[in-house]
């Protein structure tokens, strides 16, 4: 741990929450460095940030990962503070899936602690702002060199919480897919491996059929034409050049599409 | 002052501005921290902006604490530097009662001066750009050690633009409270302490009645339902588990409403 | 060069595009500071990026200026490092006319490099995220030192893509401008000088007419009313005082309208 906090959450950026974190977290290790990863989750969906998250933890320096997206503030849910195999990374945050799919991709939780009751806690805790009193003193107190085992309680890393997600399948030439996540150019990322399609696509949505090109890059395509790629996440994807794929397919997260070559 | 300067305005993030006012204070003052505590104040609700601020100084560290929601830039209103009885922290801001709530919770101002013809200011003074011109500069400065006495003329405590805020009442088992500030949540937060309320409540408002539930935290309540509660600020507030209380109730700042038990 | 790097793009803040730009040139520079100048650009608007690091980098300290506007990623477009006369300034970014009128703004480019296969990428180049995988590692290292002809290979700064803009121009007592830029308050800059301008003004566009009132500041004029003015770019500006003057005419960046003494 080197002294920096990366955070995501759903906060947003129109009121001062984000803002009270920066504060809280820089009182208690005022040397610390924070990136800010996003703070544009939707609010309370937990799967689009376990997603961002895993997307974004393996650029970050080694770090302690802060993460709140937390419908659950205050109820049974547990805090959480993960270490991970991969690098000297350490993820904070509430036990509803949110965390987990980014340490799998940092090679896995090796040990787990709640940090629900930790004595890094500020002295008053509200039951709606667990971000400010909870998680961020303890990611702070990380950052600043307090050892994991004192944060918290241990607890099994095969107790936490998993996040569920859709399976894409391949019949024949056919592959039966789900929008993962759409970002804000309207790109849509799917559940799937990037295919080995050349050539001309076909998107089946609802009963309605698009037809696309396998590329490269947007410009691979002309403006307003729709294209099947591998996205930066390393996903199946699709996007329109100059265009929001989202907007012309009328797709939201979760939904079911198929693709195949014609 | 620790050579932090904490930032909030209603600039928002879609222009240059505020990425323009962090270039100016990082060429006067090369080492100082800048922790923004958010820049999406409603555009000229001067009101909302010092709600804000008063709820986010008691979480920031020593600091110079930089405010700007200004409508009269360019006008009449002077420019100040004030500083407060608790810890180390001086704010700088329009005289249009911006800063005297958060003022006021960090136990009142012991000196202030008028800015707005400090040398600190940069050498031409936009009419319309006060934050980049002259608020920004002198935070700058006074985060890297200027003297407060240095940066302004004195100017009477008492003379400040006061903030009208309004008041709630009771009457017997009837509060009468208004809407004070509504974050992105949708959660409304109110001009009233926390009430002992237990149980069933009911919300009056525009002559239609609300259900809800007094309780602790969203979870306590079922998905789409009202509770009652202390928010994280310490006031007391209105949400629905999941959902938007301001969307339920159809409440703006400003609105006002009675809650009772039944 | 001095360790800062400044950072300007379309990519917006919902995502996590601009956080792992971040991880990114921290991995590779661990000492560096950002400034964010917006990330709230229009997506793929190369002017209004343009417009608005031109706007900026006047304010910023000696830095490393990364931009990324760039509809065009993966294609053709040659990807840049260009140093200006002013001061210690490298600008990055794509070479669509993007960084041309902001290095015109520090003096013009003295020398170009192509960095758009420099061995500080990335080791996966992403075809649609050169922003993370080539713009971020090449500033990055520049602004730990890296020298720049070690960054890319050299091209004439003559052959560099301009900037397309409107002209204005005057016929007598009228001016024919053109909208550049519209801030989130609604204030309209023009392609235009300010004009000697004083006392009552008719403003026609779209065959409509409209009377404001040549001003320094906004509360110059009622509440709701039009003003003309030098905004704090130096521009000819339309404002309306506690409004939106962009809502109240009604235009958009490229119309074209008049401004005249009445």
């Amino acid at each position: 741990v080197s002294g920096v906090v990366t955070f995501l959450s759903d906060y947003g950026l129109t009121d001062e929450f984000v803002g009270v974190c920066h504060g809280v977290m820089r009182r208690r290790c005022p040397t610390l460095e924070i990136i800010d990863i996003t703070h544009g989750v939707p609010r309370g969906d937990v799967r689009a940030g376990a997603l961002m998250l895993r997307a974004a933890l393996p650029y970050m320096p080694d770090a302690v990962h802060l993460a709140v997206v937390d419908p659950g503030v205050g109820g049974p849910r547990r805090a959480l503070a993960l270490r991970v195999r991969e690098g000297a990374h350490v993820l904070v945050g509430p036990d509803n899936g949110l965390l987990i799919a980014a340490a799998d991709a940092l090679g896995g939780v090796v040990e787990a602690h709640d940090i629900g009751r930790s004595a890094e806690r500020s002295p008053q805790v509200s039951p709606t702002f667990h971000g400010r009193d909870v998680f961020a003193p303890v990611a702070a107190a990380l950052a600043c060199g307090t050892p994991l085992n004192e944060v918290g309680e241990p607890v099994a890393p095969d107790s936490l919480t998993p996040l569920e997600l859709p399976t894409a399948r391949t019949d024949g030439d056919v592959l039966t897919a789900h929008v993962l996540a759409i970002d804000s150019y309207g790109n849509v990322s799917l559940d799937a491996e990037p295919a080995e399609l050349t050539g001309a696509v076909l998107v089946t949505l609802a009963g309605r059929e698009h037809r696309g090109t396998a590329a490269l890059t947007f410009s691979d395509v002309g403006d307003g034409e729709l294209l099947v790629y591998e996205d930066s996440r390393g996903a199946l994807a699709l996007a329109v050049n100059r265009g929001s794929a989202a907007a012309l397919l009328g797709v939201f997260p979760g939904d079911q599409l198929t693709v195949r070559r014609c």
